[in-house]
Order: C-alpha cells, then structure tokens, then sequence
C-alpha cells in the first residue's frame, strides 16, 4: 500500500518548526534558519557533509512519487494570487521532480516547471489533495512537504503513516508550532529509530 | 561560580514534562510514564541499563549541593496541608541526601527524613528559595528538580545556567507543557551536548 509520509521536519526542543514573521527576507520567520543548520551542511544542501543527516535527507527522496504542500510553503504570498510571477522558493528546476500538490483557497492554473516538477493548485481541500497526489505517484508514496498545518492536519486525521522530525537543539521561544493539541492522535505513533548526529536529532514515528 | 541546574528533564517531542491529571495513581499525569521507561530501564532507576543514559542520571548528582523544587513535584496535595503525612513522593529515603526546598505559598515546619534529606518549605518565592539553597549547597551547585512550572520560571529569568532535556520519542497529546512561551530567554541558551540512545535524546544546553 502506497503510504503518506514526512521527512527531515526540523522542529525546535520546544516545538516550533518556523520562527515568527515569515517574509521574502525570512522564509522560514525570523531566527527560523537555526533549524535548518544541519541541513544546509549536508551534501544534498551544498555543504560537504556526507554522513547521517545527508542520509537521511536522501531517505526522504525515496520511493515518493508525488508531493503535497500548503500554501504558505510553497511561498509568502497571501489571499488571491495577483499574477502568476510568483513560482515558489525553489528556482526554475525545482527538487521535487514530479507532481507537487499545492492546497490552497485561490484558484491558479498549473505551473509546469523545469525538471519534472508540476505544481497543481487544490481548492478542494486535504482529501482531494491526497487523491490526486496518490493518483500521480501511480503505486509510489506521496510525501507530505509542510508547513506545520498540513503536517498538523494529517496527524490529527490519522492520515500520516509515517513522520520523520529531526529535532534540532535549539529553543526559538516563539514561532509556529508543530505538534499541539494533537489529542488522542499522538498514541498512535509509535517510534521505529532515534538517532542523532552532533547537530541534530532524528526521529521516526510511526502510526500503530 | 556556583551554578543552578537541571538534569534528566524528560520532555516528549511535543513538549510536555507530564501528562494530564496528576494524581496519587499518575504522579507523572495519565500517560506520563512513557517519558519515564528510558529512565526506569537504567541501573539507578531499578532497571538493568548501565550505559549512556545511566551515565546521564548520574551526572546529574554530581556536584550538586542543594535541590529546589515547586510544590507539586513534591507531591499531589494542593492548597494549605491538612496534615503533616504527606512526606513525598521518595519513601522513608528520599534520594536526595542534601537540603531540598520546596517552594510552596503554604507553611509547613521542615521535614528531615532518612540518609541526610530535609524538605525546608519556601513561602516567599523563587529568589528567596534560591537563596537559600545556595547557602545550603555552601559552594557547590544547586539542582532544579522541577516541576514544569519552575523550571519554565528560572529559564524565563535567565537564572538556569544549564538544561539537561531527555527527549522521548514519543507524543504525548496533551499534558503539562515545558518549553512554553520563552520568548527572547530561548535565544540565550546553546547546544553543548547532543547524544542519542535508542530510548531517547539528550540535549545538554548551557547560558551564553
């Protein structure tokens, strides 16, 4: 069975997975970088690192055929879309390489960019977000990419079947937080591996 | 200088210290012992484990001189005492060995127990408990025991100069929540340990 999944969330020791006041300057909100350290030393993010992180950045490629994202992911752009100039944070050859589900209330048509990549604009809702997405991967698993909303909303669904944090030791003090009020949804993950480089560390969740 | 610490503060990755409810039954909350097993696994605890993690409970003995503690990690009674026949949580022995401080807005006369443990009870707030157990400690380091509550006070203040967090891999739901609303404070501290076992992570953070 094709399954949903996330990979390399990085989440703060106390539980924010962007700092405040994402802009063009701060995507990821202020001091929200202090995340994402790790992952920009490793290979995949142009640093020379080759070990466990980079392992398991390139885990989170595996098997995914297609990709579904919130809005405020795919950029900082709010309400209806002015043009069509905005096309995400990724450039022109962006590193999905498939179809990339993009949920969200304002209608746009499909953007086709280089190197496989489509992005489709859902208004339907989450549901219609994953049918489509498990449609495109066509047997594959569907990734899901963020932000901390669509991951939330998955998790309370019960819709994730596997999560993947990597729990960077930083406390960011404010933000937008990642697990809350999960409620009676968070027993139903169970940890299947914890292992931590020098600068982060990796869980994976998984439901049952 | 002497330092205020604390140590093997086990948090679950969506940061709660404990679980809801907290009662005779559940002194850790309901649900609240699953951050608890990597710690009862160890030889301390009762268990058979003598590795990372034992190592980790017992550098948090050494070099402390005095512990502070809220009320309600010393036990489930709320409001004035009705009696002295609460004497915590820790039998006839409690593990301590030194002067404990227990900030409460109740007065009570001091409790000495077995093995070298008095529980002396603070009413005039968390400066003059501090005080006090630095004298006590009489030049070694003084330990915060917790509850959630004050250790979320010292580390608001700045007062915590180091913060050993056992992160279970687990998701709690709901609970008593740690790392809180820290605001700027969070900024002031860095990672001056990150090291996993397969129960959980630990994360060393030192002031500056």
């Amino acid at each position: 069975m094709p399954r949903l999944r996330a990979h390399n969330i990085a989440v703060s020791l106390d539980g924010f997975m962007a700092g405040p006041d994402q802009t063009l300057e701060h995507p990821m909100g202020v001091g929200g970088m202090r995340l994402h350290e790790w992952a920009f030393a490793a290979r995949s993010f142009g640093g020379a690192g080759d070990g466990l992180d980079e392992a398991f950045i390139q885990r989170g490629d595996e098997g995914v055929g297609a990709t579904v994202m919130g809005r405020n992911m795919f950029g900082p752009v709010r309400g209806p879309w002015p043009d069509e100039r905005w096309t995400g944070w990724w450039g022109d050859e962006p590193p999905y390489h498939h179809a990339v589900f993009v949920l969200t209330h304002h209608p746009r048509d499909p953007l086709e960019m280089q190197g496989g990549t489509t992005f489709y604009f859902v208004t339907d809702g989450l549901e219609v977000a994953l049918e489509r997405a498990f449609a495109a991967a066509d047997g594959a698993d569907v990734r899901v990419g963020g932000g901390a909303d669509m991951i939330r909303q998955c998790l309370r669904a019960g819709l994730l079947d596997e999560l993947h944090l990597a729990v960077a030791p930083v406390l960011l003090g404010r933000g937008e937080r990642l697990l809350d009020d999960l409620g009676d949804a968070g027993a139903g993950y169970t940890c299947a591996e914890l292992v931590s480089s020098d600068a982060v560390a990796h869980v994976r969740l998984v439901r049952g």
